[in-house]
């Protein structure tokens, strides 16, 4: 079995993870978790989205939260910047690395930001056009490539529209998301294969949850495939609030245990992860839900 | 991904699954369980171990409970039978399917059995004597084959050692047992290849327990060396009360829905399963925790 010496994992507990909890953290106490991340070595992560607070009213210190982010060359502090509102909003905040996503299907793409799919490419070449010329560094996320909660699984002709939609303005790095965590790992390899192929000069990354349990089992198929780049959520933590039927994220510890059996680089430390899983526990006031965390004692 | 069209997967929960909960059920209850499995389409599975009642009192009705199973030539209903002493009791209890177990480490072995692994191998031997006669088809299985919580990762060279032993005695079948729920996809793909490669005449099923979420991962692994037999609980619940730190069976809903998934055929019927489900968790009084059962709601 032939994998990637080493992978980037993108922590996403404090955007995916923390944006469909009940409980809103205050600014501090998620400065406090991207600590604990940063200590165990994570150097990827998404700390928070530029969404209408109204919608996610989790996110609303976005502003905020971004100027108070350590300044590190060497790490990703990454925004979810919806729109081109969410652009300016970003801009002021001194966001460096940005995230700019689109629905593969045109159910979710509706439910999610009142958009066509079309409609939401627009928008990303708007954001591109606003964050592009301060220097910003932008990577492109598709949500529902393998399911969509509403319009089941999109073909890959349609998959294929929407990476060369990005591809065409410009975006080198694109997440594929399994949104729902209904991918399977044959499902996974296949729509990678495809585009690896169909793309070559593109760095592809996966976005997956666990829902179904099929997690761990899709970043095997995409480390076989050739993938380098995971999001994964401290603790399992996270789902989409418009997408019914999702559930959390995979586990950072997760990933990071089955990568260091497999003798795969992260960078992060298991151990030191057990600081930042308590830190989260606290601050959720609520058990853990990931394999390790359970399995080690981090959960509760 | 090549993988096989139709597996069969073999339901552990009444073994397996059952021998670690602090409930001891019922004969009637355990058959009650036993007959929503074969109603959702399970044609393999362990209903009991005539293992010494002292030692695992879940276990202790095994002779009532096999009288009553149903006569149907198309079900195996497999019992455990880890000693002579438990021969002559399956065989009382007109048994027509055994397996026999030897750990693939010392540690594990004398944790298990008190005995050496060429002890374990000798007795299994012993047993092989007095199941043949009786016309009992026999199966082989081989735990702590990829981690052992007292001897750590046994080589290659030990594995084949073991597995040569059980083949030297005619065995034809042998399951492969990840007891702690630590192997990963690759170390999976490693050992079966090796063993598939050194006795291509064998059928290698695998027994996978989900401790740190690497279950899936590694029935996938599985798939794509060929194999077609696995393991799984009904419910996820189980683990080996003399390993420290194992933890539950893969779940045979999670298993049955990723295969679903990948279109191969196991000839079990979700949505009946759900009842199977239903059953179990009344009977155990606790919540399940697999991620197919949580996510259908299963669970509580």
């Amino acid at each position: 079995m032939a994998v990637p010496s080493s992978v980037v994992i993108t922590d996403v507990a404090l955007r995916d993870g923390l944006q469909i909890q009940p409980r809103t953290l205050p600014t501090a106490t998620k400065l406090g978790l991207l600590d604990t991340l940063l200590a165990a070595g994570v150097r990827s992560l998404e700390a928070g989205s530029f969404v209408s607070p109204k919608r996610v009213p989790q996110m609303a210190d976005a502003d905020a939260l971004f100027p108070r982010l350590p300044e590190d060359e060497g790490l990703e502090l990454i925004a979810l910047v919806p729109n081109v509102r969410g652009a300016n909003r970003a801009l002021a905040a001194g966001v460096r690395h940005a995230r700019l996503l689109v629905s593969c299907t045109e159910g979710h793409s509706q439910a999610n930001t009142n958009r066509s799919v079309a409609e939401g490419l627009e928008e990303v070449a708007a954001v591109l056009e606003r964050l592009r010329p301060a220097g910003v560094r932008v990577a492109g996320a598709i949500a529902t490539v393998f399911h969509c909660p509403f319009d089941g699984v999109p073909p890959l002709a349609q998959v294929d529209r929407v990476v060369g939609g990005m591809v065409a303005m410009g975006l080198e790095e694109i997440s594929l998301s399994d949104t729902l965590g209904k991918a399977d790992p044959a499902h996974v390899e296949r729509v990678v294969a495809d585009m690896r192929s169909a793309y070559p000069q593109i760095t592809f990354g996966l976005h997956l949850h666990n829902t179904y349990g099929m997690g761990l089992a899709n970043v095997a198929a995409g480390l076989r495939q050739g993938v380098a780049q995971f999001d994964a959520a401290l603790g399992g933590i996270g789902g989409c609030p418009f997408a019914p039927g999702a559930a959390g994220n995979i586990a950072t510890e997760d990933v990071v245990f089955m990568l260091q059996a497999m003798e795969v680089e992260t960078g992060i430390d298991l151990a030191r992860l057990a600081e930042a899983a308590g830190y989260l526990r606290t601050a959720l006031g609520s058990p853990l839900e990931s394999a390790v965390s359970r399995a080690l004692g981090w959960a509760a």
